[in-house]
């Protein structure tokens, strides 16, 4: 199978400049104090992805896979299924070419979300949740849209990719990089760019235990999906879908480990990026501070950066996790 | 009265690079949208100091302030009275010079904020509220330490001045940043930066009702101060302090205007950017936000930049705050 390469990362910085935040890398030595090595060596940085207009990586790929299409293409719309960062970057995407977009949700998806993606200037078409997929390829075929694939496509890789590049330009001698992994797409594209670069650097990929399927997929050297009834325990949402063919390929070539976090540990991390990053966090982009704050023993020592992929969590769950546990 | 210059704050920049974070200008589209203006006209953009490692701008002018002593003058050690931000900004500044910091706190300061400030490794001398200037002064003489005051300092607002050169060099079309006004320094900094590199760009000042000095002291010529009984009752407390007679000198020659904003509208703003900005925002550093969003029809028109000052806020008041009202 053809992986992405440094070079397609490359042309997609170029691609997203101007659109995307060139988000900063943020120290975070109480992060370090916590995990219990306030000797020096090493340290946390966060790459708050939460900063992006729609609130998580999302729009890079998203973008960069809308700007490669073919410019009569383009015209003719974009369509993508999402309840959740995909939709609101497909709709923000599009939005900024002045190109129709549609976005299919399942009917039980939140209020807030449909009115989001809908205030993006997207139309919604609310769907059976098993009708996703279907009435998506239909509508592309009838209308002649392009679907944008949250993560299993080489230009959305690319576009996450970016990530890596600028977190190797602000921190040249990073040692480890921690990225959350659902789909793959983000830490496929971050481990390509970040390998590329800086071979010596450890890209270590972050699961939620109860979505473990990247794990099982990379030591079985198979593609294995989990279950929606089993995976949708996780409070990290974004992070429920399995990786694709194109994405595992990506994380046995490219990752160098990948670990599990507990709920716990997810949702305590949630409120300690809040209070001590001043960072709003969602489960799913907490994970991989998650890993560094609670697995410190199961990580290459070093210099450590965590990418915190989105910020868009339910206000009554920040207001819930941001008071410490008594 | 002499005023800094252009050049104090390019050295300042010089000075801090690698210390402050380089904040990023955050595009606002739903505060746009909020305020009654989707008509593309304009923009909101956020400058998030809330991100700097101590929570603050303050970080910047105590570390520009520290750098300028004499190297034998820094080494006997710094000196400081502040419960807020400025405490830790000197002391996070102290360690990275590895020298001698004190903090001189009212012993009815919250013991977080105690902690925080012990734990970058500052020595906290705690007296009674009325004594902190005189204890500062004693301390100062008797051990030789360098008094950093938290802005009536050329260095310090040369220091904060860098935020003006970032915002410019970031939107260098920017028609109107709003920056909060406490004791001046921010504001002061800010506007010697923007009005030097783009003397068309409107710097406004955003205080609360309830503290309201500088707004009064610009209007009557002179330096007017509010008692601590009158500005106490503000949730900003950042910016209860009055205005110096070097910052107001500043505001005078170089401030386009000066607002104010309600309890109501500050509080309102700190839920909103936790949920549409995904920013932890204290309440002083929400106060330019709630310029924007609800006193638009007192502002020039165009490209505006808010500055967050800080984003140290007390959990159980963001826990509150960011579920929306009913």
């Amino acid at each position: 199978m053809d992986l992405i390469s440094l070079d397609d990362v490359n042309r997609a910085a170029d691609v997203i400049e101007g659109v995307a935040v060139r988000t900063p890398l943020l120290p975070a030595r109480w992060a370090q104090e916590r995990g219990g090595d306030a000797t020096g060596d090493g340290g946390l940085w966060l790459k708050p992805e939460s900063l992006q207009p729609i609130g998580a990586f999302k729009i890079r790929g998203a973008y960069h896979a809308i700007a490669s299409l073919p410019a009569g293409r383009r015209a003719a719309g974009v369509i993508a299924h999402s309840s959740g960062n995909h939709a609101q970057a497909v709709a923000y995407a599009a939005r900024a070419f002045s190109v129709p977009c549609v976005v299919v949700m399942p009917n039980v998806s939140a209020p807030t979300k449909i009115a989001a993606t809908e205030a993006l200037g997207a139309r919604v078409v609310l769907v059976e949740p098993d009708q996703r997929e279907i009435v998506t390829s239909e509508l592309a075929e009838a209308e002649g849209y392009a679907i944008i694939p949250p993560y299993d496509h080489p230009d959305v890789i690319a576009g996450q990719g970016t990530v890596g590049l600028e977190i190797v330009a602000d921190l040249p001698i990073v040692d480890v990089v921690l990225v959350p992994v659902g789909g793959g797409g983000l830490a496929s594209g971050v481990a390509t760019a970040v390998k590329a670069l800086r071979p010596s650097t450890a890209v270590i990929g972050v699961e939620p235990e109860l979505a473990a399927d990247a794990q099982e997929s990379l030591r079985e050297g198979r593609l294995i999906s989990w279950s929606a009834e089993r995976t949708y325990r996780t409070a990290a949402d974004g992070l429920r879908t399995p990786t694709s063919e194109l994405t595992l390929a990506h994380l046995a070539a490219r990752l160098d480990g990948i670990i599990t976090v507990s709920e716990d540990e997810i949702l305590d991390t949630v409120g300690q990026l809040a209070r001590s990053a001043r960072l709003v966090v969602e489960p799913s982009g907490a994970v991989s501070v998650a890993g560094y704050l609670h697995h410190r023993s199961e990580l290459p020592p070093g210099l450590t950066v965590a990418v915190i992929s989105g910020g868009n969590i339910d206000p009554a769950l920040l207001a819930r996790l941001v008071t410490p546990a008594a």
